[in-house]
């Protein structure tokens, strides 16, 4: 059995309770016992994502199907759909909008620079009709914070505001109801320590409305929220089989978030977030975004010069048993990506890397 | 924790060597130990499947997931659709079909029959463009199999024949290139007695070109086999976190499906339910569909005269920890659904819901 500290840009190590949940027997997806799983689920949920969005609940599929998920219920063929891109993730929207029948517009940040406000509500300003405003809260791509809170802000109701929350939720303060989103995912396999498979959803009521007053159906069956709720929620319809083990490690997985409680757990990412700052500069790393807009959870540095980022990348992984991230697109190649998520987002992960890593450095 | 004896439709008791694999720590879904999960769980799902297509792996999603895979990309807006429906699955692949952008034509038999083969042939000839037939191998609605390899015959390659197999897989006989199927989908927690969450899905070379020779996008990103296949194929280009726990179970059950032996699972399975044939018989139940067409994995009966299904469902469950399904539709109230599904196909489980039930019929 292969054994390795994930400090890449995803999956993290889940903890040994949501792994030991895994194994649980399985009930039926109809079985009361279950039913009230599904209830703790969604209960919880909504305190990490803070909300009381009554919609609030796992899609059966990952982070990206959350993202098709939230695009695919409230984009109708022809809407005008403004998708925020600085990274991969933000692409990846736009193309999933546009497969949704969406006329997508985008509004451009450098790879590394969160996204502009102010170009947000020029872009609502050129297209008073777009149907959603959407964006990723934290791009894994670049290691890049956005402020949703500013771009809610500009968006002000006039389109519903769909965020991108996979790598954020559990690690850094998001406020769904706070700041105004209308729509917000995530993924369990990063700050949440859960293995990847479900996609934590909200959605307003106003979303949900969006939804009922479509004139075409939903072009997915399986992500059709108008059906899921009717599982997830008292009525109890069969839609599909529920991912039952999955589930279960949900629950365990938010249940330690909540023990630890969310704000000591935002502040503890911040913490070790800085240790391994400070002793990545110290070695000469170099980040990618500016203070201001880094992130906790996941760190996108330049290696040093004369620093063969693939084969140290490898040799973590394969004397170490350490997995970090390479960069992607014009950072492929020069960056790495290391993530401290969750249950992974302690000093002792810090020191374990630090010292695989010098003794390639000395 | 609560304990289930699942004897509905599904899902099924896991093997506890499933259940076991769950709780593998995690590795990344880029790192070589996982690319080799990949690729061994390919290569047991053609051995299960009984095919040589390159393209066999597993969508990241349940069984309705997969047929939506299977489906959105066949499918292009307009293209006319075949698909022959004796039940839930049937109906909800129609639906499906028509939210991709399909001219729906249905060649339906009442519930409880099979398909005929000479009707499909019909709809051919008065279809001649039909893009695809699609049919339900075994509809878990009903308990009723239709005999794909005499469809398969009739449609004789002038459509594309998808072909679900959520139920049949690993229960009963399906031979995906002996029959000529294109695309076979099905799901984990039915006879392979692995938790939901996963659906096997298998592509033919003819199915792939089709794909390729789209003129519109597919409308799921998230299940365009086109990029999927740049994942699980050797190419390895990241396209979303693999679901890495519910593949390392997935491996696990396809071990114990080869370790028993395909052909002899298959006649556990039909030994199993003869046994329970013979016992429901002599009970005073009575099966809805013709010898000849029946499941061995799931038996669809009315109940006797006077019994109480719902109440006696419910005593099952809650002093026996027995999990059997309801009727649906026009069944409903009126008939039980028993699973005897992959690790629950023993004399053991039918010695287990007999005893239970023999105290509310004595």
């Amino acid at each position: 059995m292969t054994e390795r500290l994930l400090l890449g840009p995803g999956p993290s190590n889940a903890a040994p309770e949501v792994l030991a949940s895994l194994s649980d027997p399985l009930v039926g997806h109809m079985d009361p016992a279950f039913l009230d799983t599904l209830d703790r689920v969604s209960s919880m949920l909504r305190e990490v994502m803070r909300t009381s969005n009554r919609l609030t609940f796992a899609v059966s599929a990952t982070g990206s199907g959350g993202m098709e998920a939230a695009i695919v219920n409230l984009v109708e063929p022809g809407d005008t759909a403004i998708v925020c891109v600085n990274g991969v993730f933000g692409s990846r929207m736009t193309e999933v909008a546009a497969r949704a029948g969406a006329r997508v517009v985008t509004v451009e940040a450098p790879w590394g620079s969160p996204v502009d406000p102010q170009a947000v509500a020029s872009a609502l300003d050129s297209h008073p009709d777009a149907r959603l405003v959407g964006i990723v809260h934290a791009e894994t791509s670049t290691g890049t914070r956005s402020d949703v809170q500013a771009v809610a802000a500009a968006v002000s109701g006039r389109a519903l505001l769909v965020v991108d929350a996979v790598t954020s939720l559990g690690g850094m303060p998001l406020e769904v109801d706070g700041w105004g989103i209308d729509v917000c995912y995530s993924g369990t396999q990063k700050c949440l320590s859960v293995p990847p498979g479900l996609a934590p959803i909200t959605f307003s009521d106003r979303a949900i409305e969006r939804v009922r007053s479509r004139t075409s159906p939903v072009r997915s069956w399986y992500l059709d929220v108008t059906m899921l709720e009717r599982y997830w929620g008292s009525d109890r319809v069969y839609h599909h089989t529920a991912p039952i083990s999955m589930v279960n490690a949900l629950e365990a997985g938010l249940r330690l978030v909540l023990d630890e409680g969310l704000e000591a757990r935002w502040d503890r990412h911040r913490r070790v977030a800085s240790e391994l700052g400070e002793a990545l500069e110290a070695r000469g790393f170099t980040y990618v975004p500016h203070p201001d807009h880094r992130l906790p959870m996941l760190h996108c540095v330049r290696v040093p010069d004369g620093f063969d980022e693939a084969a140290e990348r490898k040799r973590l992984l394969t004397e170490h048993g350490i997995e970090v991230g390479g960069g992607l697109g014009a950072f492929a190649g020069t960056c790495w990506r290391i993530g401290l998520m969750g249950h992974n987002a302690r000093t002792g992960s810090v020191t374990r890397l630090l010292d695989a890593l010098d003794r390639a450095l000395v």
